[in-house]
C-alpha cells in the first residue's frame, strides 16, 4: 500500500486528499504553517495534522508539495524525508527539488476552485520524475485517481501550462470583458451562456481551427468596422478586438496558402 | 395558426425549420436560388420549395430572411409580400428592410453548425420590430421555439453581437492557437479539454471577473516572464499573450481602486 503526505492546505491539497480518500492510498497526514487552519483541514478528512515540518512522518512513499511556486524551493529545503518529493506546479523545473534524492512533479491540469469539486477521474495528470523508478511510483499513484495520466518532459509540461493560460485564463478574461461591456448596456451576460457552452461543446467533435466562425474568418470588414465603431470610446477593448481579429485573419491566410 | 416562410437554405434556415416543425406553426415553404439545393432542403423536411422569389406565397404571417448580411437589403427588395419580413442578423439595422410595411429582426444568439443540432429551447432569441404589434407576433413565434426570448433595442442587439464575438470567436481562436502551439511540441490538445470545460462550467455559478485565475491576476511576473521566453520565437502569439496579460492586470488594478 502506498502512503502519501500532503504539504500545504490550499485548494490543490483539498482536491488531492479527496481523490486519494477514495483509493487504497494511505494519507499519512497534512502539514500547514497555520495551526488552526491545518487542524480544521485535517479534521474535515480525519487525517493527522502537523504544523512543524521537522516532525512530519519520514517514511511515506510520496510527499506532495502543494504550495505556491514562489516558496517551493524554500519549503523543500526544510523537508527532511527520504521519500519521493513532488511539487504540483506546471512551470517550476523539478531541479528546484534536487537537494532530495527522489523528486519530481505531479501536475493536474485544472484550475481548482475552493467550492467546486471537479471529478478527478477526468483531470489529466502530468508526471515528471528524477528517475524511471520514481516515475513509475507517481504513475501508480496518478492512475488511482485519474484516467488520464501522462509522462511528460519539462518542456512539454511548461508548454501545457502556457497553453492552459491561453484557453482558461484568457478565455475567462474575454468572458469578463464581455460581461462588463454588456453590463454597460443593461444587458444580462446570461444571454451569452448558451453560446459559450456551444463554443466549448464544438471542440469535442471538431478541431478549433475548423470551428472558427465570425466576421474575421469571413473577412467581413463591414461588420468588423461596425464593431470597432461601437468600441470607439473603449480603447482597451478596441485594442484587444483589433489584435485578435487580425490574428484570426492572419491564420486564415496562412491556412489558405 | 401562424404561418412562416423561409428565405434562404443555409445553416440558420435548417435550424429554424427543425425548430418550427416541432410546433403548431405552419411552414409554407423555403426559397433558395439554387434549384437542386433548395429541392433537397425542402424534401428533407417535406415542405414546398421555391427558386423564384416572385412566386413565393404572399399571405404568410412572417418571412424569415436567413441570408448573409451582405445581401439582406438586395434580396429584401425583391420580396413582394404583405407579411412581416425579418432578418436573422445580429448587426444589420432593421431599417434596411424599411421598404416593407412590417419588418424586424429575429436573431438567435448562437453559432450554428451544419451537422450539430443544438436545442433551440435554450437559445436566446432577440427580437426587434418596426411596431409593437409586429413585435408581439415575433414574440409569439419565438416563444414557441425558445424559452429565452428578449425584446431588444438595436444598440442592445448589436452590443450582444459584439460580445458574442468576444466570447465565441475569440475564445475559439485562443483554443486554435493553443492547439497549434501544443502540436508543435507533440502534445495532444485533448489534455486541455477538461480544463476548458471547467472554465465554462464556472460561469454558471460565478461571475467571470471573480473566476479569474492564472499568473496575470496573481501578478506572478516570474511565470509571465517564463511564458514570454517560451514564446520568443512565436512573435504573433507573444503579442497576444502580452496584450491579454496586461489587460487582466489592468482590470485587477481597476477593481482594487
Amino acid at each position: 500500500m502506498l502512503s502519501v503526505f500532503i504539504i500545504g492546505n490550499g485548494k490543490i491539497a483539498h482536491h488531492l486528499v479527496q481523490a486519494f480518500l477514495k483509493t487504497d492510498v494511505q494519507i499519512a497526514g497534512v502539514y500547514g504553517r497555520d495551526i488552526a487552519k491545518v487542524n480544521s483541514f485535517a479534521a474535515k478528512y480525519q487525517i493527522p495534522a502537523y504544523s512543524d515540518l521537522s516532525k512530519i512522518p519520514a517514511q511515506c512513499d510520496v510527499y506532495f508539495l502543494t504550495v505556491s511556486d514562489q516558496v517551493i524551493k524554500l519549503i523543500s529545503e526544510q523537508v527532511k524525508v527520504h521519500g519521493l518529493l513532488v511539487h504540483c506546479s506546471g512551470m517550476m523545473p523539478i531541479s528546484v527539488l534536487q537537494n532530495h534524492t527522489h523528486y519530481g512533479s505531479f501536475w493536474p491540469i485544472q484550475s481548482f476552485s475552493e467550492n467546486n469539486m471537479v471529478d478527478f477521474k477526468n483531470i489529466p495528470i502530468c508526471i515528471e520524475a528524477s528517475s524511471e523508478e520514481d516515475s513509475r511510483i507517481l504513475e501508480a499513484l496518478a492512475d488511482r485517481i485519474s484516467r488520464k495520466v501522462q509522462i511528460v518532459t519539462q518542456d512539454q509540461r511548461q508548454s501545457l501550462h502556457l497553453a492552459a493560460v491561453l484557453v482558461n485564463n484568457f478565455s475567462n478574461h474575454l468572458f469578463a470583458l464581455a460581461a462588463a461591456f454588456l453590463e454597460s448596456k443593461s444587458i444580462s451576460f446570461d444571454l451569452l451562456k448558451p453560446l459559450i457552452e456551444e463554443t466549448v461543446n464544438k471542440i469535442n467533435y471538431m478541431e478549433p481551427r475548423y470551428a472558427q466562425t465570425g466576421p474575421a474568418i469571413r473577412n467581413d470588414i463591414a461588420t468588423i468596422d461596425m464593431h470597432k465603431k461601437a468600441l470607439a470610446e473603449n480603447l482597451p477593448l478596441l485594442h484587444i478586438y483589433d489584435v485578435l481579429s487580425r490574428s484570426i485573419i492572419e491564420h486564415k491566410d496562412n491556412s489558405n496558402e
